[in-house]
């Protein structure tokens, strides 16, 4: 009997995120292959399965896609319901795409269960939309780990046309700030920084785009970042600030999180 | 006492895809009030709230902005706890910056829920990853339902250079693929065009942008649609395909499903 594998999105970190289907899915798991970028809290929900991180970390170094990709058959072929469990949304730069074809092509049932990006989830929980009236009707989501991904989008996009979101760009942040700027980005157009957003130990920089070519933001070392470029940040010192000031309801939730 | 107002996202129409927050708020809210793409199967969560649709649906009218903005703020003062429920994520096209700044300026407390978007999930549930190594390292997301935002963005960015995600573009699919024709997009790039994703009366239509153009798509009458631009579509041939094979995961949940 054959089992199947799941590639399930985690979401950006607060397992409260997580959807109904994939806190059930890791519920039942028997293996759970997982990022580095997912967080504690979610895999605690994952107690009954074997758990084994197989991702990478920026400049550090995991197991390959190609190892990564002949565990899953492995044990899905022994029978096992295998989670791939992916920070954000599997298929939101997350290589999710190269997993399935492989499953595909070693003939292994699977399903994609979507998850809550990170790409607007993290701005969204600071008081930024992605998109509005007036100030943006569309945003684009792009890489920031390698220029040669990142470098052909962001020179079509004509400066200030839509909100950037760029994830996976927390090193290479002085680099495109640069980039923008070169290609006639305005200095003084709104950027954030978004540091382990929806977890307990979030924090958010805002600034300018200058800012962002030029100073040394700090950083915890080892927190996932997005990082947003366009007029919607400037709407974070408003609805930041009314999310900042209701603590109320989360207040009350607080003492509801639990340790694996 | 005041109460306080959630903005949710209700994901893409599964209530499955519903985060386990989304969830808790629709079954203790007071109120609900909804857009007309929220799902009946995700309203049926919130059973012991009063539910009003506000919203408006294409070419049909519904509350005005400044009247669900009253709205919620009106019950919030009453002590009301109110869910404001929108499709997909509250930030993506879906005016939540708006509701946000309104609840600020009244001084009522109020929360962000992100939610599922559309945007990504739609596109996933038949296959098609928005991101792929080789094929686009980045996508972007705009509103196909007014020419005066859609033109603007569709203008600037290169043919072929990022994935295109169209939401509320079914009525406009003809203009847009015209439009990104003239641009120098190549008349056999793949498109979809994918309806009620994620929930039961879900269908695909897969082509190219000449077709999407040409052809006039058949679309049931009210259903959500997304459109999606770019050569990461061709790849619903491979891992669709793997998808629909797999249905042994689905179909032991397909009796989970209840009505209200």
């Amino acid at each position: 009997m054959i089992g199947f594998v799941s590639l399930v999105g985690a979401g950006p970190g607060d397992p409260d995120l997580l959807t109904l289907k994939a806190a059930r899915r890791l519920r039942k798991a028997d293996l759970v292959l997982y990022d580095a970028l997912v967080s504690q809290e979610v895999l605690c929900l994952a107690a009954g399965a074997q758990r084994v991180l197989v991702g990478r970390r920026a400049r550090k170094a995991g197991l390959t896609q190609d190892a990564v990709n002949r565990l899953m058959i492995r044990h899905a072929r022994g029978g096992k319901h295998v989670v791939r469990l992916k920070a954000g949304d599997p298929f939101v730069l997350g290589r999710g795409g190269e997993e399935a074809l492989a499953l595909w092509a070693a003939s292994v049932p699977f399903e994609i269960v979507p998850g809550v990006t990170a790409a607007v989830a993290a701005p969204a929980l600071a008081g930024i939309p992605v998109t509005h009236r007036g100030l943006a009707s569309g945003f684009a989501v792009v890489s920031g780990h390698a220029e040669s991904a990142y470098r052909p989008i962001l020179e079509t996009i004509k400066p200030g046309s839509l909100t950037l979101v760029i994830l996976m760009g927390l090193l290479s942040r002085q680099t495109l700030a640069h980039l923008l700027l070169e290609r006639g980005w305005a200095r003084e157009t709104p950027a954030a920084i978004l540091l382990a957003a929806s977890c307990r130990q979030s924090s958010t920089w805002i600034g300018t785009l200058d800012e962002l070519a030029q100073a040394s933001v700090e950083r915890s070392s080892d927190a996932p970042g997005t990082i947003v470029v366009g007029q919607v940040v400037s709407l974070a010192s408003v609805i930041g600030l009314g999310l900042g000031e209701n603590s109320n309801v989360e207040k009350r939730e607080a003492s509801r999180a639990g340790h694996c």
